[in-house]
């Protein structure tokens, strides 16, 4: 069973808490002087709160009761329920469910919905069973989902499994699944392709919530992808589209990675009379020094506020929202039957914690403690030691004309011509080189491409979180960086890695299936730091595309136009796959 | 399965929808010139709908598509979604499913919440089944809970059935069964008295949801049925009891049977700044006249935008909310890949529907018909002819004391002195005689008790009505009248009788579980009618305790006070049962 779901010893548990709330048992804990915030009512009113194990026992005026075993004084703080992300990936983060659990809960985040798609396209339904287990361990409550996109690009790309109807129809029984995550084959599912409306319909046979990811949907495709079944969307990317998305039914999941949007969503949110009972926050992606330095779905709310949108509607939205879509009728208000995930915050306005109650447990300070996992975890990365060599891209002609891929994030096909010196192409004006390499074992030789519009190049990075199947991933201005750089990331079983002038000069290990660290945040936060800052050597980045996060995704082959994956330069739009970047004769 | 839960074609339904949205093909039926009731985002706005199947395919610009087997023209009316009613009995309008279903789906009614808790009591297991039965054959959508409080006054009265804990742990594992109905046995509850308890947890095990029956509750009581994990509650008898249920984190059933509250409830909900998302609407129970007369949950929207609530709030609690609450994410809304159940109407102030979608089809007025039953409905009414004798309080003594049950609906033990002639108790001055006989052939011989504060009686009234067990039930000022009343009950094979001056003055048969008529409602809401004015000659009401719907709950032993069942005047305070009223010799 998930933390937080129904414990074998709920008939006793109850009966302690309705023992309690008449007054035959002393709380187990008792926190007094507190306001409660009502996201209910949309009042704040004072209240003392009795806790009987994990039971909110009974909300009171002040002062009414004294019995209990412990008590607590929020000293006049504001008492809020515990936060709801209503949709996030661990694996962004790059530590385990467990490290992410300490780092977010003594701020206040108490409840994730987790989808564990990177495990699940590195893994299969081996790592959404290790995402169940180790959400199990996590000392917050973690609801998993069933990846749905495993591959995310079928045909374009190959992952470490490929998780059709069949395989939801069995991850989406088990108990611990709360949901068919983020369809994110958007076109696939508006063309009624057979793959993902079979998964899609196995998610709404299953009787639990379709989550989506409708980017950029409008008219008679967001109609189409609505009346598949999906029910969410989190990738709003205006103050219009979040309205037509509401509109449309979704129950939109807010996202707070893109902060420059915010602003935006809360004046058309402004716009309604009414908050609308189908919106929830997330932060779908936080990278390890974001959430160590801002946190994760607390800065969420702290920064909506900011904003400008009503603290309690922020936290309506963050709490009883999301829990009133999860049908967890246990969750989401300071009141009583619903379990004690509190908050004492110094101001709702600055969601600040002050203290928290996990299931009726103070939480304490964690430590930043590296994670004991208890199983091997480094599978999935098949790759002998390369050399520059490898890099090439060789040809017998003269002159040759090459595909290029232009433009970071929102990428399109482009050309290029070059000279060929000793059978080998020499890097385009202005481009930069990328290869992929299967992490399975299975795709010999690196597929190659070239980047137009990424900058100046001296130097190269290699990663293993290359999204979605997460194979080992090269960009560079010259081969042999390229090969130091990838040969680095193999030894650290997994990583990240950049080169310049033939020597290593920031690295972080990332040895659990190549995605995540078993260390501190702490240290995998500066170590990830560290990276960026050496890429700021390697390349001058230039926002708002042309930024580091972009490496990551230049394989995302599910994203329209073309994508460099371990089967050659894919195009969505078209289905289609370039082994090589070579055309022709110049 | 359940009228309108996941249908065997679903992937087939959600296919078409999905090709239609996108224009692959034409709609079944397109809704033009509407404004859109947008219950998510409180506004109203110019739209058409597409329709594919049972599903709303499309929700677009007016204009944008003509392409559809069947167009119909709203003509600027405002298209709303089928109202839910979130908590009712069928039973209270002592017609069929099938019949209910006809006389509110044309006013806009698309689904209901039913707890049948009145053939649950009659017939157990088997009445619940046979509702599941008839819920499917009903025009709209039922959703069945399982009864949780059969008897709802254990030990005090006999049902046709004991539904304990494994009973429920069966009845919940039904698909069709989507929660645990209104738990009643609130002392129990707050006691931790086992049998309900071991009920409770049993409806948390489920993960259904558990509703509530909060009547009266507050302080530590409200919060221990609270911690209990009932979650809802459609008792609520003032503005601050609202309140205080909604900060206890109940889900509320506003119920419109009591109409002389709603305007205090709007006033409440107009203090808060945000209608709370966990509000929904609900009618409870309906008499058959006031069915006939006024519609069902259509009459409760009406009147709460008569009594100032914004009419699109109270198409949110009796819409979206509601779906919410029921983890229902393809109800509530006009949106794509929801259920195209649609209310037309003429405004959204008076909710009158001008034409229903239900499922996509158009609604055409069902006519007024009897129902034809499948099965053998008359079961659970053994009982041999009575004579007047039978109703005769015996004693030995010359001059007695006796109990009395005094006041209507809220009841309080009394006594008094009367005399005693051969062998016979007088009725004490100011008194009326109540009787109760177990209808299945358990108990014998009647059992009597004196009422005080009905006024005075000039004839007698029998019924199988009589809650929760309905037994038969009879009052009167004579004995013989008595008898006359109840023996045309006992050929009916249940039902409503009046007798005056020796003569039956009225019958209204309710020959299906002694509950209700296969007829067409018209005729029960007739016969009904005229059941309630010659009781008008009977005894004169005396607002707003005296009145006719007294005479169905006299016999309510769950509730506070004295109680005639069939084991004798019970009193759920005690717990004790007095099989006669004689306390003495005077």
């Amino acid at each position: 069973m998930t933390a937080g779901s129904m414990d074998a010893n709920e008939a006793e548990i109850r009966a302690r808490a309705v023992a309690a709330a008449k007054g035959d048992l002393p709380f187990d804990t008792l926190l007094i002087n507190g306001h409660v915030a009502d996201v209910i009512t949309g009042q704040v009113r004072k209240a003392d709160v009795g806790i009987s194990g994990p039971i909110i026992s009974s909300v009171h005026p002040r002062g009414t009761r004294n019995d209990a075993h412990r008590k607590m004084d929020a000293e006049g703080r504001t008492i809020a329920p515990g936060l709801i992300d209503a949709h996030m990936h661990v694996e962004s983060s790059m530590v385990t469910p467990r490290t992410y659990g300490n780092a977010v809960l003594a701020r206040g985040v108490t409840t994730l919905v987790w989808d564990p798609h990177e495990f699940g396209n590195v893994w299969g339904t081996t790592g959404v069973a290790w995402a169940v287990e180790q959400a199990r361990r996590a000392p917050l409550r973690i609801l998993v989902l069933a990846p749905s996109c495993v591959p995310s690009a079928p045909g374009l790309e190959t992952s470490g499994a490929d998780l059709e109807a069949r395989a939801l129809h069995d991850i989406l029984a088990w108990p611990e699944i709360h949901g068919l995550a983020e369809v994110m084959d958007m076109q696939g599912v508006i063309d009624r392709q057979d793959r993902i409306t079979a998964i899609v319909n196995e998610g709404l046979v299953s009787r639990k919530p379709v989550f989506g990811h409708a980017r950029g949907l409008v008219g008679p495709d967001l109609n189409a992808f609505a009346a598949a079944g999906i029910t969410s969307d989190h990738e709003v990317v205006s103050g219009e589209d979040l309205k037509g998305k509401l509109e449309a039914g979704f129950f939109v999941e807010l996202r707070g990675s893109h902060d420059h949007l915010l602003p935006e969503f809360v004046r058309t949110l402004a716009e309604f009379d009414r908050l609308p009972p189908t919106l929830a926050l997330c932060t779908d992606d936080v990278f390890p020094d974001e959430l160590f330095d801002c946190g994760g779905l607390d800065d969420v709310v702290r920064r909506l506020a900011k904003y400008g949108m009503p603290p309690l509607e922020a936290l309506r939205a963050a709490t009883l929202n999301a829990a009133m879509r999860l049908g967890r009728h246990d969750l989401g208000a300071v009141a009583p039957g619903r379990r004690a995930d509190l908050v004492v915050l110094e101001s709702l306005r600055d969601f600040r914690a002050n203290a928290v109650l996990f299931d009726g447990q103070p939480v304490s300070p964690s430590g930043d403690r590296r994670d004991s996992l208890e199983h091997e975890t480094s599978a999935g990365l098949s790759i002998a030691p390369v050399v520059p060599e490898d890099f090439h891209v060789r040809s017998e002609l003269r002159h040759v004309r090459v595909a290029t891929i232009d433009n970071p994030r929102f990428t399109r096909w482009g050309e290029a011509v070059t000279d060929v010196l000793n059978d080998r192409v020499l890097l385009p004006a202005d481009a930069t080189l990328m290869a992929v390499i299967n992490r399975h074992g299975a795709g010999s030789p690196p597929k190659l491409a070239y980047l137009r519009g990424w900058g100046k190049w001296k130097g190269a990075f290699c990663t293993t979180v290359s999204h979605d199947s997460h194979n080992l991933t090269v960009f560079g201005s010259n081969e042999s960086d390229m090969a130091t750089a990838a040969n680095a990331v193999l030894e650290m079983k997994g990583g990240l890695a950049v080169a310049a002038n033939g020597k290593i000069t920031a690295r972080l290990p990332l040895p659990v299936a190549g995605l995540v660290s078993d260390r501190p945040l702490s240290e995998v936060a500066s170590g990830f730091r560290a990276v960026k800052t050496a890429m700021e050597r390697v390349v001058p980045w230039n926002p708002p595309y042309l930024v580091f996060k972009a490496c990551f995704g230049a394989s995302l082959a599910c994203n329209p136009g073309p994508h460099l994956t371990d089967l050659g330069i894919a195009d969505a739009g078209t289905g289609k796959v370039l082994a090589s970047p070579i055309l022709g004769s110049a």
